[in-house]
């Protein structure tokens, strides 16, 4: 498996051209791209960060990273995800860092997202769907979406997002609409973002096979 | 105008229950209501709050006031608003206390606003539609609240949340249709609430004139 992401993360290097400001994500996968991109960091502006975790692993190598607000609209965003869809929709968030991928995935101009093959599913929603929420929403937030959609919302206790905020992960999902499901969500007051990334999906996704797999 | 504020939060007294748990606002008109609700604080079982503001002064009045996770559905809230259209959607955040307001007016049978008359209109947008976004965000928010409205997203510099996050004041809308603005940018990733409350209106305005208007 830990080839396989590395895989799928050198490969995410082609995309990543002279001069750029490369948004970057945050996990696993994501740490293999960190490591490669150092290999190139002549060759790069530098990075808009997605977590305290991948802005650690940056600097680490001696890439700069610059605020989201001060960079501007970014060419390009790498970012791995918990699962993923023929249609690019993905489900991201077991990290808890959702809402600022999902910030910088909008603010770029090509997503592109890197996978192992376990996370290629035909239906997202096995996964449990993390929805980030400010604390005080919780149980509203739990009892909407028990109402809109059956599926059971269980509190990631003891997480706290960098945002100040917690994770509800909603099990027994099958998101066959993924964008009506996202733009509903969205309208319940207290969920500050919704891991489903279906509005803005991937532009590209490469899996971590041999060669990877790239659609 | 103080007059008028304390007529309408007098008034408003009148729809609370004993055994009540009361949702309380924030701002200058509802300071009245909390007062007001000191004189009865024996007949109700407490408040939940939706701002360190309020919640001092409810604690100052010796009502007790409650998480909302362990109050579950209110009966009643009661706050202001900076505008109020015929068919009682509001636009609110002018103190910054929108997201909070947000859900507890969610997470409430039946929302009463207090307003003094100069708070009508005809049509929304007049006052500054305010946005609560993600501190990163800031500038994606801006660009296309800009893109989607051509109106003026200005940022209300220095202002924190009691959620950490920043106010993006939204110039020169005129909302003929808050449901579907509300809606949109509830979309944009990086917003944590919009303060315009159409999805969920008030179901009574109560109007500071002496005697106060009811609608």
């Amino acid at each position: 498996m830990s080839d396989a992401k590395r895989y799928a993360a050198e490969k995410a290097i082609d995309y990543v051209e002279d001069g750029m400001l490369v948004g970057v994500g945050t996990g696993s996968t994501v740490a293999y791209f960190i490591d490669a991109l150092a290999g190139i960091k002549h060759r790069i502006q530098g990075a808009v960060s997605s977590s305290e975790q991948s802005t650690a692993r940056l600097r680490g190598h001696g890439i700069e990273v610059l605020d989201l607000n001060h960079a501007g609209q970014l060419a390009l965003y790498v970012d791995g995800a918990d699962e993923c869809d023929p249609r690019r929709c993905l489900i991201k968030g077991g990290g808890a860092a959702l809402t600022r991928e999902k910030i910088i995935a909008e603010a770029s101009e090509k997503f592109v997202c890197i996978v192992d093959p376990s996370k290629q599913v035909a239906v997202l929603g096995k996964f449990p769907l993390p929805i980030e929420v400010i604390p005080m929403a919780r149980s509203l937030v739990a009892r909407a979406i028990v109402a809109a959609t059956g599926a059971q919302p269980v509190w990631r206790e003891g997480v706290v997002t960098d945002n100040g905020n917690w994770i509800l992960d909603i099990h027994g999902l099958a998101i066959t609409e993924p964008l009506v499901l996202e733009r509903e969500l969205n309208q319940i007051p207290g969920v500050v973002s919704v891991g489903l990334f279906a509005r803005r999906p991937a532009d590209v996704v490469i899996v971590g096979t041999e060669p990877p797999t790239v659609f």
